[in-house]
């Protein structure tokens, strides 16, 4: 994830930063040595399509490392009909050249909403770049392919999942959003085999795939861990239900099965894992890579493994008003 | 999102298909004509690199489109080291025609641990397969770009979001997992003047600046939607949370600020929006495209829009046994 930062000045001398480019996409081309004529013959041909490009929010600018002053100059002189930025300190080129690790110029980037450095062309070819760009406006604007493809899924390879893995999954878990940032979750994750299986014991017959997981995360909280406010509004499970969630999103990423179940004694499970009475241990979590082979499980088990996803219509769930 | 549906055989004639490839990342190349000395040049290539690519937990496979019972005979007039499939069928070239459009031969295809066609070369360069399949298991490996990127921002732009852009983040939502998939959450999302102002006099007034978004969300549920288990396990909130964060993740992804927020009067809201009293509204999302022009923000809130998170030490609310 690539972040830009610098200062340009606009042809009225006023200074804007990579926060300007916030909310829109953008296009900027970099020229470091004033080629006038390369300059010129790009700047034309771009100018085109500033209105393509603006009708889908993306903001078209072309940058110069020459004085601000100069640039007034340069569009009165060249007629042009395009934005015209001067990097007269160089920290966009710098940026630039440190993202692709060499120099480059004339170079164009792709910045998103967020203002992102998405893609850096290091040649100007105003197909290749209408292409990418659609590309990242479609990608952007599709159903996030790990929410699609996140399952909960029962057959589990045996291969082991490294600690660092099991972090990375906790890590993403707690960079969920929580009422007054209070970060209420709680997560024991559970490698050793003797813990395994004690947990094992707590789980309901209907789990018995979870038993060939090779590692559990018991995921618990409790009321006073996050905000209690009027009309019943504990948060404490709203947020870890949060938390889970991108707990599932990261591990779906590094393609692991997550499979947060019900059906197990809560009561035995915090004796096992010396948890105190007060807290809710709301879901236990089966963490393995997948495995194609499903006969471990059971024929019921076997039937929805590669299943199509059951929904209520949309309309069901959400209205628009 | 890309999945291949085919049938190999193995040199022992046994059928596979794309399921038995899940769990591990796979690199296939795939030989259409049966080009012998080419074809052999580059399986002898590759099988040095068999080890390595074990080692990152991938299998290696060179796919023709002989008849079975020539694999064999292959393997042992050529001495190769690799495992052979042959596709008879002819099922997993037309998938990778089908994805690329156009036949190409010879092509190699690397899938991830869920079976994705991750990358499809149509020419056979090694060194390009190596560092590809490395950036994609780096890139599955390190935290998801949207958990990292989604921050509960407060400026907003005037840029209205289309009512397509407010379904498909609801529609993420509502791909959550729930308990026996009980999808307990529900959604009003208001885009009307007239109720988005009805709904900013329930604002407590730390949340003033959500009068500037274009869209609230209002996520509710009640008890009786979801699986009320033994101690105290009601999973209504939780699952409403898992819900609440994928909108969050698929807002983030598509540009889209989703900051949701707990100060507000649910009575009143309740009353306004015509929601039972039984149900408990737990949050209000204001939804809206960034800007970086935070002059409208108070002083406090300018000063946190673009700071670093704060986190409790990971071990803190982890631990791993």
């Amino acid at each position: 994830m690539f972040f830009a930062n610098f200062t340009l000045k606009t042809e009225d001398e006023k200074l804007i930063s990579e926060k300007d480019f916030i909310g829109k996409y953008t296009i900027l081309s970099l020229f470091r040595e004033l080629d006038l004529p390369n300059f010129i013959h790009y700047a034309a041909e771009l100018s085109n399509f500033v209105e393509w490009f603006e009708l889908k929010n993306a903001r078209v600018a072309v940058v110069l490392s020459c004085p601000a002053e100069k640039l007034k100059q340069i569009k009165t002189t060249c007629k042009l009909r395009i934005e015209l930025l001067c990097d007269e300190n160089g920290s966009l080129m710098r940026s630039v050249d440190n993202l692709k690790d060499k120099k480059i110029s004339p170079a164009t980037i792709i910045l998103d909403r967020w203002g992102r450095v998405r893609k850096i062309f290091d040649e100007i070819c105003l197909d290749s770049l209408k292409e990418e760009f659609e590309q990242i406006i479609t990608d952007d604007n599709t159903l996030n392919p790990l929410i699609q493809l996140r399952r909960a899924k029962r057959s589990f390879s045996q291969e082991k999942v490294s600690r660092d893995a099991l972090k990375t999954i906790i890590s993403a878990a707690h960079l969920a959003p929580s009422c007054a940032n209070k970060q209420p979750w709680r997560f024991i994750v559970i490698e050793s085999r003797d813990f395994l299986e004690k947990i094992h014991k707590a789980l309901s017959g209907g789990n018995y795939w979870m038993k060939n997981a090779p590692a559990l995360i018991v995921a618990y909280s409790k009321k006073d861990l996050d905000c209690e406010l009027s009309d019943g509004r504990d948060y404490f499970l709203f947020d870890l239900g949060q938390a889970v969630a991108l707990l599932q999103i990261q591990a779906t990423q590094m393609g692991l099965i997550a499979h947060p179940v019900a059906g197990f004694d809560p009561v035995l499970v915090k004796q096992v894992l010396s948890i105190p009475e007060e807290y809710t241990v709301i879901t236990i979590l089966a963490i393995g890579y997948p495995s194609g082979n499903i006969s471990s499980l059971s024929e019921k088990h076997q039937a929805i493994e590669f299943s199509s996803r059951e929904r209520e219509k949309l309309d069901n769930v959400a209205k628009f008003i």
